[in-house]
């Protein structure tokens, strides 16, 4: 069993970009710009923000935050991305999710310009990816692809199974390990709360991927032996044994699946790291794009 | 072994259509409006744009066509489409493919307003359709998601397996039947060229599409006993015994596999006549959206 270290790998990649970056700032005279809307305090999205923003940084990338008080009107809101859809120094959007209950996050999504739009929700660049055209790819499937190239891990003809069907990592991963080319050309199956004999159909998977937001929820028996397992879960679980009194858990339960793997991810240090490096990757793509 | 009447369910869809739109015309004092856009002669095209205008007509709608020669410039093409964009009395727009091969038929397609994309070849289209949001569904995956309903073929919790990644069949059809809610919720697996042990993966199959354009392809050993078999393929294929020469084949090789299905569509007459339903179907709730 081969632990894949998400957080080395996220630094290593970053090294790259720093390059990239730098070989940016020499040839067109700026430095790529990754713009993030902020609305409200919710401790967790501050924290997601900041991050970001120290990643820019790392890289040698610029990054501004709009911050607002969650009593923002839909229309000041939406003013604020058009602002920034417009201003040709920034290269990359986000609107940090979630937002206050009064403000549609679909219909914010939607007013962000698809060429800025960084975190790859808009469903032009949903759509664009699933046709197999350029477009961003949202950061956790595309954090994921990236390890298992990272790890040279063989994609062409395995069989994926993906657990969980949502917007953001399910549905995008299937399309995106189905496509046709490298990194890709999976038999992708793509598993949901539906699913009949879920543990049968996740033994024959050569990858296997838990991204259902359920603690501890893949056992040893729903796993083949020799399978690649990626975990996306990462929730926060009780834990007395923890100064702060809890955990971060994955979808899997490590102890008994671990020893059943070729590679397996941790959590935290798994996924996680990779999805800020997704944003710094396209928000790289994003700015030379805008130079050509 | 039950046929699947893809004739006779479209005639009694089109009746309900012809219904829906007699009241439209009552409430909003005028038709809705399919216009088509046909660059070339190429015989076949010229066949399908003529019988989507003999649909409109039979269920009340309106259609217009715009044809051009095939030394059509990008820029005189683009211009059209935007003309018809911008025509309020027309709701639906397509371009009838293949393009000649001067002109980018991807380019083309993002030239139409998304709102009168009645291909559903869009981006945002396709892109609204994985994220579970309202849009226009392409007319093969519509109209075998209206099949499967109008027989009352159950599909969730089943496992169904899809042979073939196409744009326009596979990839949409994929995730239109894992989506969540009636007629979706099917565990999917999307089978291609790269897919290995093709043979065992089919034979999982509760309903087993075979999209792959390859007449014949689908064998008996490959057919679960009791499995919904809908066939997308379409081959001319050489045939002395009939007068033109040709005869039209399925991917399915039907005599083999139809004994041991509990449904199953021929070629012709399964999935074909629905397709030309859709688009109806498509054109008539575009206009719907266009009077809100």
């Amino acid at each position: 069993m081969k632990l894949i270290d998400g957080k080395q790998t996220a630094q290593d990649l970053k090294k790259d970009i720093a390059v990239e970056v730098a070989d940016f700032i020499r040839q067109y005279g700026r430095r790529p710009h990754l713009a993030a809307v902020l609305v409200g305090e919710d401790p967790a999205s501050q924290t997601y923000v900041r991050n970001k923003e120290k990643d820019c940084k790392e890289v040698g990338m610029d990054s501004s935050l709009y911050k607002f008080p969650d009593t923002i009107t839909r229309e000041e809101l939406i003013s604020c991305v058009q602002t920034i859809n417009d201003d040709p120094e920034i290269d990359g959007l986000i609107v940090q999710l979630p937002l206050p209950d009064h403000l549609d996050a679909q219909e914010i999504i939607e007013t962000i310009d698809p060429s800025k739009d960084v975190d790859g929700f808009h469903p032009v660049n949903v759509g664009r990816m699933v046709l197999g055209l350029p477009s961003f790819v949202s950061a956790t499937p595309a954090g994921i692809a990236d390890l298992l190239e990272y790890y040279k891990i063989p994609t062409q003809g395995k069989e994926c199974v993906i657990i969980g069907r949502s917007n953001i990592v399910g549905k995008p991963l299937a399309n995106l390990l189905s496509q046709k080319g490298p990194g890709g050309d999976c038999t992708v199956t793509l598993c949901h709360s539906r699913t009949k004999e879920l543990d049968k159909i996740c033994r024959r998977a050569d990858i296997l991927i838990a991204a259902l937001g359920r603690p501890g929820f893949l056992k040893a028996n729903m796993v083949k032996e020799g399978a690649v397992v990626i975990d996306v879960g990462i929730s926060r679980v009780e834990d007395k044994n923890t100064k702060s009194g809890f955990r971060l858990a994955g979808d899997v339960d490590f102890e008994q699946v671990a020893p059943r793997c070729s590679y397996i991810t941790p959590v935290p240090g798994g996924v996680g790291p990779m999805t800020r490096v997704s944003l710094l990757k396209n928000t790289l793509k994003a700015a030379l794009k805008h130079i050509k």
